[in-house]
């Protein structure tokens, strides 16, 4: 059974070009090694129905996972608390766990002499300030928590959009989860690189060795180097093979057997293969 | 009136976290600076129904613009353009002026020698497989042409995935129409930078800025250095402006306005202010 997540990324600051997502990138990067399948990333700005339709489509699509980035702060643009809240018709609410982890974390900036008192004002208070039945997620680097929620199915998680306060919550109490629920289901991927023989010369060799191996993913790259170039002018293609299976043996078999296989339709179509990029 | 855009980027590449969406970073930016507002970035994997459902439900929200990413090359996995076609319910059918670019493409491939004749084989005729009433755009840098459709007051645009060559005719074709356009229309964004006091407690001063300059919109980003900190840790804020207007004069007036608001109350708050990150 494959497990399936939607990536959510809020963030103006996404949709202006101004931050790449690399928040995104680590998310897919990190579930697919673990045999989870990403289906889609959406990025929406920071606005409560912006939010909320984007959860709800996403949720019409019954992943085993979504994950939300970003909005969880302490300022008036933090929005993704209650766009989570109107996607699920779900009361917000101080909820008592995660006010005692934002005090936490104040008490601790108290002891060691940062702040004067522990004063939780709005803006503190609106960190912990979640949608009915969630849960909220230890962040062990920043100061708000994280949340869960169980809908139909699907765990609904919201992390951070820091990327170290992301990527901490994501490990310590996402990563179990995932692992759980993909249990041994194995991604593999592994490139050559092309060089002497043009992209549309590679086609038909790539859609033999792709319906030879119907579970090997097979995508080929065409890299530039300082200056653009025509297809024809000997550019650099890197061909990307993955596979998925139920476990690792058999997914290492299966991607070793596609890459001997085109290997050699191309040596024979007159392309020069390496195993790394060459001059990039 | 505001001009708005959505961009869907194909390719299971961003799905498995193997590339970063460098294309819709360049998109939105370039898209923003000319004061056309992007809404929606949506990421799908290189399947036909996928790509369909996600152009399907963009032009739902009638945006003015809608550009696609990747998926427009020789090989089996390149099908947007099949995608495209099933949104629109129209057929796909050799589009005989992309046919032309395609072979004039392998013509000067053949004049400067690199070919020995032009063959317009399967995997080439298929860049040049358009759906119905859809027009070309030339590509000064690849061989796949873009493609512009108009669906019900959408300009519904695909740019190739290889970067400098959807970047080469969004210059050439995509820059002038979005002028046209967007008009007159401005965006303008600075950013501080903030020393010495939490983001928690920026929060209620960025909040009565906004208040009181509704046209500006403020977004802190918190930075971390070379190890995780707590927000308490006199981590670097940055405060990000930024402001859409009918001219360039209004946007310039607007973001000075509040820029200065919010300074004040930040000194006045025992913040440090300097217009540069440090030590990043």
């Amino acid at each position: 059974m494959s497990v399936k997540m939607e990536i959510v990324s809020v963030g103006n600051e996404l949709l202006i070009g101004k931050t790449l997502n690399t928040n995104a990138q680590f998310l897919a990067k990190r579930a697919t090694t673990m045999g989870v399948i990403v289906d889609r990333i959406t990025v929406v700005s920071d606005d409560v129905n912006e939010i909320a339709g984007a959860i709800r489509e996403s949720l019409k699509r019954h992943p085993r996972f979504i994950i939300t980035t970003g909005g969880l702060g302490p300022t008036f643009d933090d929005k993704t608390l209650q766009g989570i809240a109107k996607s699920l018709k779900r009361k917000l609410e101080a909820n008592d766990e995660a006010l005692q982890m934002v005090r936490g974390k104040y008490q601790t900036l108290l002891m060691e002499g940062r702040i004067e008192k522990v004063e939780l004002t709005p803006s503190r208070v609106k960190m912990a300030t979640f949608p009915r039945d969630t849960k909220p997620l230890h962040n062990p680097v920043g100061t708000a928590p994280g949340m869960v929620a169980c809908v139909d199915g699907t765990f609904l998680i919201a992390l951070p959009g820091v990327p170290p306060e992301m990527e901490a919550i994501f490990e310590g109490s996402i990563v179990p989860l995932l692992k759980k629920e993909a249990g041994k289901s194995a991604f593999f991927e592994a490139s050559i690189y092309v060089n002497g023989i043009m992209e549309s010369s590679l086609a038909p060799l790539i859609d033999k060795v792709m319906h030879d191996n119907p579970r090997v993913y097979i995508k080929s790259h065409v890299y530039t180097k300082s200056h653009p170039q025509t297809e024809g002018r000997r550019s650099h293609i890197e061909l990307h093979f993955s596979t998925r299976a139920e476990d690792s043996k058999i997914a290492g078999d299966q991607l070793s057997k596609a890459i001997v296989h085109l290997s050699e339709l191309v040596r024979n179509g007159g392309g020069r293969i390496s195993r790394r990029a060459e001059g990039l």
